[in-house]
C-alpha cells in the first residue's frame, strides 16, 4: 500500500544555534524570504509562458495510460529492457528503478522479479561493458528503448547501430526487428524522429520544453518503470503533492525553497561549496548521482543572467551512508568548512532483519543483539549527523517515511523544484549547458564527422609524460 | 598474457603554458623537488622503522602461497564468496573485482565465470540489501569471510551475527558451519581473533602496521582476489615494479611524487580543492571510489604534525568518462577554478565492438560507422581533457597499456605511495583517523552499548522541521 505520507526536511543542523556558533545565522535565512519571493514569482512566470515544462508532469496524461498500456500489452512479452541513454536520458530511470526494486534487481530470478523484466541502463560506450552484455542477452526477448531528444547524441546513436545491426541479424531485416525498438525522442524533429518516420518504429515523446536532466516523469523515466512494474499513478502523485506544498512563495513554508536557500547561503555566505547528498539507503545512491547531474549542470555556469562571467556552481558529491563513514567522514568532520551534507533517511524499511544476540561475554559485540540492522543503520545515520553537528558542520535530513513510490516521486519534485529556485538564488539560467559544447566539437572531430574542423588537440609535451 | 608495459603519467595539462595562463608554473613543480626530498627521505625512514607496512606488501610473502592454495583448494567447493567488511576492508576488494572482471561477474553464468564463484562484498548495513541477498544465496554453498582488524566495527560484527545464525540453522552448530567462515583478521589480538582461536575458525593476518585503506595487497583483498581466479602473481609484480619507480627522490622521475606535488600545488597555490577522479573506464570506477577513501581519509585532517589545528584537505569526487560529460563536465568547464581532473585511460580494451556503417544520408549518425566504441571513448576522453584544458581547467591523465592484473598492482601502487607523499605536502598524519571516533562513540550510545555514554543527541527543534 502506498504511503502518502509527506516527506520531512530537517534543517535546524544547518543553523548557528546548533552548531556552537559556525553554520548560518537564521536571520540570514530570513532575511532571503524577499528574495524568494522574487525568485517565486519569476518562476511561476516562466510556467506561464511554458518554459519549464517538467512541472507540467506530475499531471497524469493520456500517454501515461498509453505507456501502460504498452507495459501491461505488447511489452510482457520481453524479458529484458535495455535502455540506450546518457545523462538525463539514463540517471532518472536508475535512480526509479534501484529505490523502488534494488539494486539487484537484474541479478533476481523470473519469479522474484514478478516475471517483469530486467532493466539495463547503457550509459556509456565502454566496449568492455556492451560486448559482454549484447553476448549474454537474447536479443529476440529484448526491448532496446533509444532515449535521445535529438537523436545526436554520439553515444546514444553508436549504440543505437550495434543494436540495430545485432537486431537484423536474429530476426531478419523486415517489420521483425522493429518491434524491438521504441524510441523516446523530440515529438516533431530530429534525427530519431526520422527515422522513426521512415521505418515505422514506436515512438514516445519528450516535450520541447523538458530538458534532459528535468526528464524522468516524462516518457523517459515512466516506461522503463512501467516495464518494471512500477506504479505510475503513486509516483505522480507524490510528485504533485510535492508541487502543490512549493506553491507558496513563503520561504520558510516552501520545501524546496527552504533547501535551495541554505545551500545557496552555506555557499556564498559561509564558503560550503561542496553540497554533499548522502543516503542511509542503498537504493538510493543512485538518486544521489542523479541529484548530481540536476544540481552540477544547472548551476554550474561560466556566464549570469546579465551575461557577466562569474564562473560559479556548487560541486555536488554523493556519498552512502552507513559506508562511506568509513571513507568520507572523517574528511566531513575534519577537512575545510567547505561543506554541507544533505541526509536521506528512510524511516521504515522494507526489510527487517534482526542481529541475534550472541557472545554475552564479549563487550563489544553483545550490544549488537537484540536489535535490527535497521535500528544500527538509523543510529549511525544519526550519531553521524550529530557528530557532524557537534564539529560545526553544517547538515541536513531529508526523510522519507517509506521507500515507495509516492515517496519517490516527492523527492524527485523537491530536488527539481529546488535547482530551479537555486538558479534563481545564484542568478543563473538552470536550463542550459553551454559548457559542453566544446568537448562535442572536439569529438567530432576526432571521430571526422563531416563539415567539422579537424580537431586541434595538441600532442602531449613529452617531456611531462613519465613513463 | 600479461603485459608488463608502465603505466604512464601524462601531466602537460595541469601546467601553465598548456592552459593559457592559468594552472601551475613548471617553476613552482620544479621548485618543490627540494621538499620532496625531505619528504622522500621521512617516508623511507618510516618504512625502516615498520611503520608504513603496506610498502612490504608487494613481496609475494609466504601467506600468499597459503592464499592460492586454500583458492585452489577447500575454496572451490564454494558456489560464492560474501566478504563482511566495510570501507578499507571493502573498496579494494571491489576494484580488483571490478577492474579485472567486470562489474557484471555476479550475473555470468557459472560457465562465464569459468566456474570461480559469485563474489559479493557487503560493505552497508542496509536491510534492504541483506535480506533479500541472504534470502537468494545458497549459504551452504557459501564462504562468508568476515574482515575486520579489530573485530569492533559494527557493521561487520553485525552482519556476522546475522550469517552466523543462518549458517548455524543451515548446517548445524558443530564444525560444519564453520567451515563457511574465514576471518581476515589482526594475527595477534581482538574480538575475531578471540573467536576464532575458541571456535577454530580460519584466519587470515592483516599486518599490525597495514592501515585498512592500505590493505588492498594483503591478504583483505587477495583471498577474494584468488578465490576469483585474479592473477596474485602478475598483480603484485606490477605493485612491486611500481615500487621500484618510487623509489627515486627525483621528483620529477617518480610518478607518485609527481601525482602528490601536482594535488598540492594546485590546492594550495591555484585553489583547487576538489581532485576529481575521472576513469574513462566502467570496470575503474570502483577504483575511483577505493581512491576516494586513500585520499579523504589520509588527507582530511584537523591536526598537523605540530599538532595545531589546520583543517586541511582536499575533497576527491568520482567522476566516470564518458558518461559524467553528461553530466558533470558543465560544472568543471564553467564552475570555479577549484578543481583537478585525474583522467583514468586504458590504451587496449579487452574487447571490440564495431560500429556498422548505416543511414549514408544523416550527417549526424553516419560518421560513427566504421569506428569501434572504443575509438569513440578514446576520442571523448581526449577532446573531453583538450576541452579543459582550452577552458584553463587542469587535469592529467593516468594511462593503463591494459586492463590486467599488472597494470592494477601498479595503479594501487601509485596511488598509495602518492597518498603519504601528499601527506608529507599537507604536513598531516595520512595514516590515522581521529575525526571518526565521535560518531562510533555516539552509535554506541544509542545502541545501548555497555559503558557507553548516553548518547547526547538533541532532539531536531520542532521549528526546522518541515513536514
Amino acid at each position: 500500500m502506498t504511503d502518502t505520507t509527506n516527506i520531512r526536511l530537517d534543517y535546524g543542523s544547518m543553523l548557528a544555534p546548533r552548531l556552537g556558533g559556525r553554520g548560518l545565522d537564521p536571520e540570514r535565512l530570513a532575511a532571503a524570504a524577499g528574495r524568494f519571493r522574487e525568485i517565486h514569482a519569476n518562476v511561476e512566470a516562466r510556467r506561464e509562458d511554458g518554459t519549464l515544462g517538467f512541472y507540467d508532469l506530475v499531471r497524469r496524461t493520456p500517454m501515461v495510460g498509453q505507456i501502460e498500456a504498452f507495459a501491461d500489452g505488447p511489452g510482457q512479452a520481453f524479458e529484458n529492457i535495455v535502455v540506450l541513454g546518457i545523462g538525463g536520458s539514463a540517471l532518472g530511470t536508475t535512480s526509479l528503478l534501484h529505490a523502488l526494486h534494488g539494486r539487484d534487481w537484474n541479478e533476481r530470478s523470473a519469479e522474484e522479479r514478478d516475471h517483469f523484466p530486467r532493466l539495463f541502463v547503457l550509459d556509456n560506450v565502454d566496449p568492455d561493458t556492451i560486448a559482454p552484455l549484447l553476448d549474454r542477452l537474447n536479443v529476440g526477448a529484448t526491448l532496446f528503448n533509444v532515449v535521445s531528444k535529438s537523436g545526436t547524441t554520439a553515444e546514444t546513436m553508436a549504440q543505437f547501430l550495434i543494436v540495430r545491426e545485432r537486431l537484423r541479424a536474429a530476426l531478419g531485416d523486415d517489420e521483425g526487428y522493429r518491434r524491438h525498438l521504441l524510441f523516446t525522442t523530440d515529438p516533431e524533429r530530429g534525427v530519431l524522429r526520422r527515422i522513426a518516420d521512415d521505418e515505422g518504429i514506436v515512438t514516445l515523446p519528450i516535450p520541447g520544453n523538458v530538458g534532459g536532466r528535468f526528464s524522468v516523469l516524462s516518457a523517459v523515466g515512466l516506461l522503463p518503470a512501467a516495464m518494471v512494474g512500477i506504479d505510475l499513478d503513486a509516483l505522480l502523485a507524490g510528485a504533485a503533492a510535492m508541487e502543490e506544498r512549493c506553491r507558496t512563495d513563503a520561504l520558510l513554508e516552501n520545501p524546496a525553497g527552504v533547501f535551495a536557500a541554505l545551500q545557496f547561503l552555506a555557499h556564498t555566505e559561509a564558503g560550503a561549496g561542496v553540497h554533499v547528498m548522502m543516503p542511509y539507503s542503498d537504493r538510493l545512491y543512485a538518486m544521489a548521482d542523479w541529484f548530481r547531474q540536476i544540481w552540477a549542470e544547472s548551476l554550474g555556469k561560466r556566464k549570469n543572467l546579465e551575461g557577466e562571467d562569474v564562473w560559479v556552481g556548487p560541486t555536488p558529491v554523493k556519498a552512502l551512508g552507513a559506508t562511506d563513514q568509513h571513507s568520507q567522514v572523517q574528511l566531513y568532520i575534519e577537512g575545510p568548512f567547505d561543506k554541507t551534507v544533505t541526509f536521506l533517511a528512510v524511516d521504515e524499511h522494507d526489510h527487517e532483519v534482526a542481529v541475534p544476540p550472541a557472545y554475552a561475554e564479549i563487550d563489544a559485540i553483545a550490544y549488537l543483539g537484540g536489535h535490527t540492522l535497521g535500528e544500527l543503520l538509523d543510529a549511525e545515520r544519526r550519531a553521524t549527523a550529530a557528530a557532524l553537528a557537534d564539529s560545526g558542520r553544517m547538515n541536513m535530513t531529508i526523510a522519507l517515511p517509506r521507500l515507495d513510490a509516492h515517496a519517490v516521486g516527492q523527492l524527485l519534485m523537491l530536488l527539481e523544484i529546488a535547482t530551479v529556485y537555486a538558479g534563481g538564488f545564484y542568478g543563473v539560467d538552470p536550463m542550459d549547458q553551454p559548457g559542453v559544447e566544446l568537448g562535442k566539437v572536439l569529438t567530432y572531430g576526432l571521430m571526422g564527422r563531416p563539415g567539422s574542423e579537424r580537431a586541434d588537440i595538441p600532442d602531449p609535451d613529452p617531456r611531462r609524460v613519465l613513463r
